[in-house]
C-alpha cells in the first residue's frame, strides 16, 4: 500500500492554452481537471468558443486573464506565439471539424498541440496534418483517453510480452445509449454536432466511439489492421450518421502466426449501455478482458490455469502500470484519472522538448498523429465498406 | 417463498429409449437426467454405442433389461414398435451424422422423437426430416436446451409483449476454449467428432455452439434471419473446420420498423471461455442482456430508468418463467434444470398425443424440426458466404 | 469437457419413504428431485401430511401405491418394517418439532434416516437422537444440503491442506427478505411454521438459516466453535422468534495458532436478499469466499497473489469437486444437484450397509446428527447469550 | 449526457497550507491532488515532515517558496498567520497523535482546519478540539472522504426521505489484507505508525478503518450509535494494537420504531481483500448496498421489486448525487474524485466565511469535528468493551 506524488515536479507547469470548451460543453471540462490534476499544466489562455459572448463569459468563470480570451483560434495563435509568457500548447477541444485549422495553426505558431478524437473530419485532412507534425517538429498529443488506463497499459505490455502467444481473436465494443432517442431535435449541444456530417465527418458512432474501440483495439493487441467488412445503420428517423456500426475485422499477419481476426460493435441506441467500452483479446496461450466501466480490473487467464482479477496496483501489478497510477490498490481511479496520464506524458514530451539534447522519456506513450490518421481511415474503411455492401475495404 | 412440484404426476411415465449417450459420451447422461428430474419418463430402451462391448457394458451400467439393449438404431426402432410395452419416444444423442437415419428410423416407425442438435448434418437432410415430421404427425423435440431457462423465457415473452419497442439490435455469442489447442489429436472423443467433417457436416464451431446462439437469438427476439455474412477460421493448425466464426446478421424487417442488425460470435479457441453464451436485444424502448453461466438472473432497461435485475422466481419474474421453475429465487438452478424443462414440455407434448382429440397445451414451447432446418441453413450460409470472402448469402 | 454419469449405477434403486412434504409444502419436492436426480432412489411410500385429506390427495398426485399411503409416521414406520419390500431410508421434511419423534420411529424400525435440519427443536432431543443413532447403527444424513456444492466441498479441502495457512476470521451470513412484513398473517403455510416457537424451536431466522450458515462455517474451516455473543431481534410486530441474530462467533485453539474469531448475521428482513447465504475465511496464507446465489464459482487469493476465480469443474477444480459434479464448467448446477450430492452420498453409506462387511467409502461426507447437535447448540447457545445481553456463552 | 464544470470558479482559490505529507507519505499527495483538483485549493506553505531534510526536499519536489516551507506546524502557524498572504486554511495529514496540537495551532491562529481522521488519538483530546472549533468558529472538515462519493450522497438522501422506511439492520465492514503478515518490522513508513499506540491511539484497525466504516454507518443511515459489544485480536504475533475487530452494533431508537442494529467488521488481515468498505442498510420499504471499489454504483431493492442497479449520474441518480459529480454516467469516478468533493464542500464553507454575513451552503455537506468526537468515541468504546469481555458499552 505505498503512496505516490510521482507526478508533482519542483519545476515550473507548462502554459496551456484552449480552443473551445466554453460554458455547455462537456469535453473541455474533462481536458482543464485531466491538465491540473498532476500539477503539470496551469491554463492560461483560451478561446473558449465561437460565440463571442459565450467565450468571454466562458473565460470570466474559469479566472482567464481577460486579454488572453480570444475571439478566435487564429487570433489566439497569432497573439500568443508573440508573448514572451505565450503558451506552450493548446488543447483543441472542439467539434470534430475545427480540428485541422486550428491545429495547423498552432503547429504553425510553433505551440505544441494536444487534441481531441478523431484528429480530423476527413482522412485527406489527417494525412495533411500527420505531414505538419513531422515538418514542425513539434509534440503532438490525440487524447485517445482510455490509452491512460493503468490495466490498459498493463495489457498491452502483456500482449507485448508475448504472455497470450500469438493473438487469434480481439473483440472489441463500445455500445451506448444517449442517442436511442432523437435528442439532437431538443437542442441539446453534445447531440447536435455530433449527429451532423458537417461538423463529425463521416462517422456518427463510428467516429465518436468505434473511434476509440478500434484504437483501443490496436493499443493493446499490437497489431494493425488489413481491412473491415462493415454494417452501419441509422436506426433513428432522420439521423443522417450512423448510430450503430457492426463492424468484422481483419488485421494484418504477424510472422509465421494466422492473420488474427476480429469484430468491433460501436452504438448509440443500445438502451443499458452508458459507456461500455470492452475489449477481449485472446491468443494461443492467454485470455484477456477489460471493461472501461470498472476500469480498476483486468481479467487474465493464462489457458489452461484458472483466471485470475489482476487489479490496478493489486498484487498482479506490473511496473507500466504503477507508473500511471496515483493510489493504493482498492481505492478505485476513474475516468479522469486515465484522462490525466494522457496529460501526463504530455506534460513528459514537452518538459524532454523544453530541454537542450533533452532525450524523451522511453517510456512515453502517448497516442500520436499517426494514431489519429489510422483512426480516420478506419471511419472512413467502414463507411465505404458499408456503401459496398459489406465488401472487404482496406484502410 | 412458496416451492412447486408441478412436474410430478400421478399418471405413469413415458417410455424412453436412447440412442448413442454410451461410456464416455457427455450428452447422454445431461439426456437422462434430464428424462428423470421431473419423473415424467423412463428409460427402458437403448442402441446406446455403434461399438457392441460398449453398447452393452453401458446398458448394464444404467440398468436395462438386457433384452433392450440393442446393437443398432435400426433394430431397436423395429423391435420395439412391435412391444405392447414399447418406447413412446427416442432421446437421440449421437454424432450429428446420425441424427438423420435415426429419427427417420423411429419416426416410421410410430416413435416420438427427442433429438440432440444441430438437427442434421446437412440442409438437404434436414428438410427430408421435417417433411417426415409433418408426415408422420409424431413429436418432434430438438433440444435447444438453452430456450428452457426460465429467465429466457422471460426474455422472449417481454420483447412479444414489446417491453423493448421495436427490437434494433441483436448481439449474440457463444465463445469457449476447449479447443485452443489440438485436444482431437489425443484421442478425446468429444473433441474428434466435433472437427470432423464426416460426422459434424459443414460447420465446426458454427455448428456445435453457433447454432445454440443464433437459436437463442431468434427465440428470444422473435425476428426471423434474412441473411449473413461470414469470416471463419480454423486457428489451429491443421484443423478442417471452423474454431472461429465472426459473422454479421441482417434479420427481416417486421412491420415498418428498419430491419434489426446483428453480430454472432462463436469460438472455440477463447482462453477464458468455459461456456461463454451471451445474448443482447435492443429496442426503441429497452434492452435485455444474459449470460448462460449465470443463468438466473435477467438484466432489463426500460430506456431511461434505471437497470433492474430480474432473477428467476423474483419480484418482477412472470408467469411464463414460473412455469419453468423448481425452487424459490435465489437458489440457483442450472443446466439440467433448463435442459429438463426441454423434456418437461415434451412430455406434455407426448401426454396431449396420447390422449384422443387431447389439444396441446397453449404455453408449449420447444424446439421444433423447423427449428432445426433453420439453423443447418444458418450453417451452411454462413460456410456459404465464408468462401465468397463474406458476400451477404440469404438463408 | 469431459461429461459424467458417475452417479448411475446397475444396481436397484434404494426403496425410498417420506414423512411430511404434501401438497403446499415446499422441501419435500426437493427432496424428491435430489432422491431422484442421480437415480438413486426410488419413492414407494408416505406420511405426507398430518392432514388426512391432504396425505391421501398428495399421494394420489405422487402416484404411490394407496396402501402405502399412511395416516402417520407411527404407522408408516410399523407397517413398512414388516415388508419385505418395505422402505430401507425415510426422508423426514416436516416441520422441526417432528423430526424427533420421527426419526426415533424409524431408526426404531431399523430404518434409515434423511432428515432436514435443524435436526430437532430441542437441544436435549437432538442428544437423544444422536445416542438413538449410535446405539441403532443406522445411517442418520442431516440435509445440510449447501454443504453439498462442489467448491464448498473444494473450499473445505483446500483448508484442511493447509493452502489458507491458519485460519483467524470466518464471516458468515445468510439474509434473505421474505419475512421482512408478517407474511404469517396471511396464511402462508412456510411462514407460519417457521414464526411459531412450538414448531420450531428456540429459534426463528436462527434455526432456519442460521445454522445452515453455522454449518458451513464448521464445515469449511474444519474448526469448533467455543462460545457466541448473540443479539437477537423480532423485528416485525407480534412476532415470536428471532428474524434477525447478530452474533460474534469464537472458535476453539487450533494447535498453537490464535483462535480463529468470526461474525455470523441471519436476516429474514434484509430487502435485496434472497437467499444470500455467503462464507468468507481467511487465514495467514490466503482467502476464499463463497455465495451460495452463484455457487459455481469460489475465489481464492493465496496472500500477495492476484485473485483467482475458481470454477466447478473448471482449470483450478480439484478431484473433491469432480466427483460431485455432473457437467462441464460453464455449464451451472445450482441448488437441486448440491441437494442430490447429499442424497448421493447418503446412497453410498446406505449402500454400504447393505454389503456384509461392506467398508464404507472413504470420501464420504455428509452432515450427520453430530452435526445436528451441533446446530441446535448453536440456536440455543444464541439465544442464551441473547438473553443475558450479549454475555459470551458455551455451545 | 452533459457535462459539468460546476467547481470550476472565477474567484482566485483558497491558499492553503500542509503539516506532514513529505517524502514517503501517502495520504499527503491525495489531499493535494484532492484540494487541486476542482481549482478551489493552491498550495502556498507547509511543514511536511518532522524530519527538516525531508521537509526541505519535500518543499523543493513540489515548488513551495522556501520561505514558507516551515519546521515545525507551530511555527507554520505563527508565521502564517502574520502574512498578508497567510494561508486561510490548513491540511493536516499526519500521523493521529499530532493532529490534536497541530489543529489547536492552527485554529488558534485563526486558520480554517482540514484534518484527516480519526480526528486525534484521544476522544478527551476530540472534545477539547470540539470545544475550540466551536470557541474559534473556524471552519474544521474531517476527511472522512468516503462521505465525498456521490452514490453515498444518494444513499443517505434516501434513507432520509424514508425510502427504506424505518431502518433495521446496517452493516458495515471494511476488511482489507496488507497487514496479513508483520510489515511494520520491515521499515515500511504507512505499517510502523499505525500499528504504534503512540502515534494512532487506542485503535489499530479500529482507527485507521473501522472509523471509516462507522462514519459511512451513521452518515447513511442517519442513525445515531447507543453502544457496542466489541471483540478484538492482534492476530500477528507481537502487534501491540487490534488487526481484526468484530463488533455488534445498538443504535438509538427513532421515533416508535423498533432501535435499528448492526455489525461492524474491520479487519487488516484478510487476504483478498484490497479497500473492501461496504455498507448494507436495510429497512420495513427497502434495503441499500454499495460498495467503495466500486463506487459509481448503489444496489436499491424496494421490497417486493426488482433489485435496481442506480448508477452515478444515470438515470436513477439525484441532484444530490449530480451536485458532486463531474462526468457523465458510464465514465467511473473514483477515490480521489470523492475526495476532492470534501475538499469542494470545504471550499464552498470556506468562501461563505470569506464573504461578511455570508450564509452557508444550504446543502453543505462534510464531516466535523463532532463526527470527529464520534469516531474517537466508537474507537474507545469498542476497546473498553473488548477488555470488558464484550460487555456492551455506551459511546
Amino acid at each position: 500500500m505505498v503512496g505516490a506524488s510521482k507526478a508533482e515536479k519542483g519545476g515550473g507547469p507548462i502554459r496551456l492554452g484552449m480552443v473551445g470548451g466554453g460554458q455547455g460543453a462537456f469535453i473541455g471540462a474533462v481536458h482543464r481537471i485531466a491538465a491540473r490534476l498532476d500539477n503539470e499544466f496551469v491554463l492560461v489562455a483560451g478561446a473558449l468558443s465561437s460565440d463571442p459572448a459565450r467565450a468571454k463569459a466562458s473565460a470570466v468563470e474559469l479566472g482567464l486573464d481577460p486579454e488572453r480570451s480570444y475571439g478566435s483560434f487564429a487570433e489566439m495563435a497569432k497573439a500568443e506565439a508573440k508573448r514572451p509568457d505565450g503558451i506552450e500548447a493548446v488543447a483543441i477541444v472542439t467539434p470534430n471539424n475545427v480540428h485541422f485549422p486550428a491545429a495547423k495553426a498552432f503547429l504553425e505558431a510553433g505551440i505544441h498541440v494536444i487534441c481531441d478524437k478523431p484528429v480530423t473530419s476527413t482522412l485527406a485532412d489527417a494525412k495533411k496534418l500527420a505531414a505538419l507534425v513531422e515538418k514542425t517538429g513539434k509534440v503532438f498529443v490525440l487524447t485517445h483517453n482510455y490509452t491512460g488506463y493503468p490495466m490498459i497499459r498493463q495489457a498491452r505490455e502483456m500482449v507485448a510480452k508475448g504472455q497470450l502467444g500469438d493473438v487469434r481473436v480481439v473483440q472489441a465494443e463500445y455500445p451506448q445509449d444517449w442517442l436511442t432517442e432523437a435528442l439532437e431535435t431538443t437542442g441539446q449541444k453534445q447531440a447536435s454536432w455530433r449527429v451532423d456530417p458537417k461538423q463529425s465527418g463521416a462517422g456518427g458512432a463510428l467516429g465518436d466511439i468505434g473511434t476509440h474501440a478500434y484504437n483501443l483495439a490496436r493499443f493493446v493487441s499490437g497489431l494493425e489492421l488489413d481491412s473491415v467488412s462493415a454494417d452501419i445503420d441509422a436506426f433513428v428517423p432522420g439521423r443522417l450518421l450512423d448510430d450503430n456500426a457492426n463492424v468484422l475485422l481483419r488485421f494484418k499477419a504477424k510472422g509465421k502466426a494466422r492473420a488474427a481476426k476480429g469484430m468491433l460493435w460501436a452504438s448509440q441506441v443500445a438502451p443499458g449501455n452508458e459507456n461500455g467500452l470492452k475489449l477481449r483479446v485472446y491468443g494461443t496461450k492467454g485470455g484477456l478482458e477489460w471493461t472501461q466501466a470498472d476500469p480498476n480490473y483486468l481479467w487474465y487467464t493464462p489457458f489452461g490455469q484458472p483466471k485470475q482479477l489482476l487489479t490496478r496496483a493489486g498484487a498482479g501489478a506490473t511496473a507500466i502500470a504503477g507508473r500511471v497510477t496515483r493510489v493504493p490498490s482498492g481505492h478505485p481511479e476513474g475516468y479522469l484519472e486515465g484522462f490525466a496520464n494522457i496529460y501526463q506524458e504530455a506534460a513528459r514530451a514537452i518538459r524532454a522538448a523544453r530541454r537542450k539534447g533533452g532525450k524523451p522519456d522511453r517510456d512515453m506513450v502517448f497516442p500520436t498523429v499517426q494514431d489519429g490518421v489510422e483512426g480516420v481511415a478506419f471511419v472512413e474503411a467502414c463507411v465505404k465498406s458499408a456503401k459496398k455492401n459489406g465488401a472487404w475495404t482496406k484502410l
